[in-house]
């Protein structure tokens, strides 16, 4: 048997329940992978929530990102064979697939090989952050070696993520972040700026910061109302790349009745994980910094399997400073 | 002596006052024009009314573009010469220079050599609308051969250049129009599909002719919640590029809820003729247009500078297919 987080309703973390189910075997194009460590996101509470943009089909499960060992493979599928160590990537919908579980299928599509020196919690908790980061700082050009980049809300693991790819590619990494309790932890992890946007003015710092030129491109996962505020430290010819949408307010376009002219785009991984050249070029790139020791992901706390509803209420929380990461206790070693 | 427009108060075409003015020299770095005709811009009449994000300051004269010859030259400008036939484009604030007189002064960097064989009246329809049709068309990169491009409002001038420049590299232009009264005159433009937003479903019409691949641009004056329904017809890795307000309700950012990722920008030609390299280049790009026929201005009507009122009235009322263009009666040919 394996078990497998579900849910039979939209609601709060109670609605998570572990269930124990029949293993199955992988269809064409899928593979079936013992899960070692699960990395939590904020999109699966919003999931969960319903508030995500692809609603579940209940009972659903959930979870994008996971660590383990192919140990069957579908028809059709090249490239992964059983008793491989891979990581899973967020490259399909959770309507459809889902991590929180001892024993998962997946397409094969979603899968990466994991380099053996990195361990699974490390592992779980390298690709949504990552490679979400990857995507405006690396695969489209937008940031340049010496390029001020403002990173909103730091110290989840994508903004963690983007200090690290900022700096390994020369780049200077304003982080800011609400309070400041986070303040020195995200100046340990390589921010060379922190603005608490409580107490600071945040267009005057970045002002101070960047000579008045402004930063080439703000990463933002908070959305609403506050992105009119962040195009005022944006140099001319920036980019505003909006990744999440905590604030559930409406989102403007901004300078939409004003000049100057600014790049604004929504974004999620997918542009990266759904098109396999793209991917290809992200997981070679992240291997190589994860080989030099450049990226090294931050893992906030673990959890096991049985309290996925208590990491939840922990992501929801709103605490950690890097990733939630879930681990998976297997009674049988041979699954 | 010279006749200059002139307002001393924001309001409606009625405050335009035809003036008497001293002629003046220029300073350094200002040219002296003497006008020919002038090109008219829904962004005056935003200025007039005070809806600009450039407030006037009063009296104030207005004007962003004219034909006409160079009569006298400032301190330290460089590579133009009294006599030298030119077109004003608008690189300056209209709180600062204006067009609409019979002998204005204009910064140097906002004067460019008109070709020989061009008339004034074509001379002063030309840049406004080609220069801001060419930044997302041509200078960013963001069309290319074969794309659809969807062209919101485009019975304005720069509506009917972008449909010119989209065919003159082979992409292919989707005309909007609210009504069905403009329909023919933009097939016979160039429009290669029409779409009447007033009687048609914009996306599925978008569906249809593009394959359910969507259009690479969409190019949209209009602003305002409208640009939802927009994003919906563009291709992934699309762009919208908002170039007016003429709706004056808020603008959403597209998608910033949802997937797929969507690069939305807001844009003016500030941003091709405030940069003097890809001024250089928009007017190389343009001047080769005139000379070879692809590029041929639109003239809906003419009007005498006596009549600016009207002609502000004229436009307002939205009826015109192209330009608007004010000739300038001078009694004397030595002015």
């Amino acid at each position: 048997m394996a078990k497998l987080v579900q849910f039979n309703r939209i609601g709060g973390p109670e609605v998570l329940t572990l269930n124990d189910v029949e293993v199955v075997a992988p269809g064409a194009g899928e593979v079936r992978i013992r899960v070692d460590a699960i990395g939590l996101n904020r999109a699966e509470i919003m999931y969960r929530d319903g508030a995500y943009f692809d609603q579940p089909v209940l009972p659903s499960t959930l979870g994008y990102e996971a660590a383990g060992v192919i140990e069957a493979v579908g028809q059709g599928v090249d490239g992964l064979a059983e008793g491989a160590t891979v990581s899973v990537v967020p490259a399909f919908l959770q309507s459809r697939y889902g991590t929180y579980g001892t024993h998962i299928i997946v397409p094969a599509s979603a899968v990466v090989p994991r380099p053996v020196h990195v361990e699974p919690t490390q592992a779980a908790a390298v690709w949504m952050a990552y490679i979400t980061a990857y995507g405006p700082l690396i695969e489209s050009g937008k940031v340049r070696p010496g390029d001020h980049v403002l990173i909103a809300a730091a110290s989840s693991s994508v903004g963690l993520a983007a200090i690290q790819l900022a700096n390994h590619i020369g780049a200077i990494p304003i982080a800011t972040t609400r309070g400041s309790g986070k303040k020195q932890r995200l100046l340990d992890a390589g921010a060379a700026h922190v603005i608490v946007t409580n107490d600071e003015d945040l267009p005057a710092r970045i002002k101070e910061i960047t000579g008045s030129e402004g930063v080439r491109l703000a990463f933002d996962p908070i959305a609403g109302p506050g992105v009119e505020t962040l195009a005022l430290g944006i140099a001319p010819d920036g980019f505003l790349v909006v990744y999440g949408a905590l604030d559930p307010r409406p989102t403007p376009l901004p300078n939409a009745q004003s000049y100057p002219a600014l790049n604004s785009s929504t974004y999620t991984l997918f542009e990266i994980t759904m098109n396999p050249e793209r991917l290809r070029r992200a997981v070679a790139f992240v291997n190589a910094g994860l080989a030099s020791g450049a990226i090294a992901p931050v893992v906030d706390r673990i959890f096991d399997l049985t309290e996925i509803a208590e990491a939840h209420r922990y992501m929801a929380a709103n605490g950690q400073v890097g990733k939630i990461v879930i681990t998976v206790t297997h009674d049988d070693v041979t699954a």
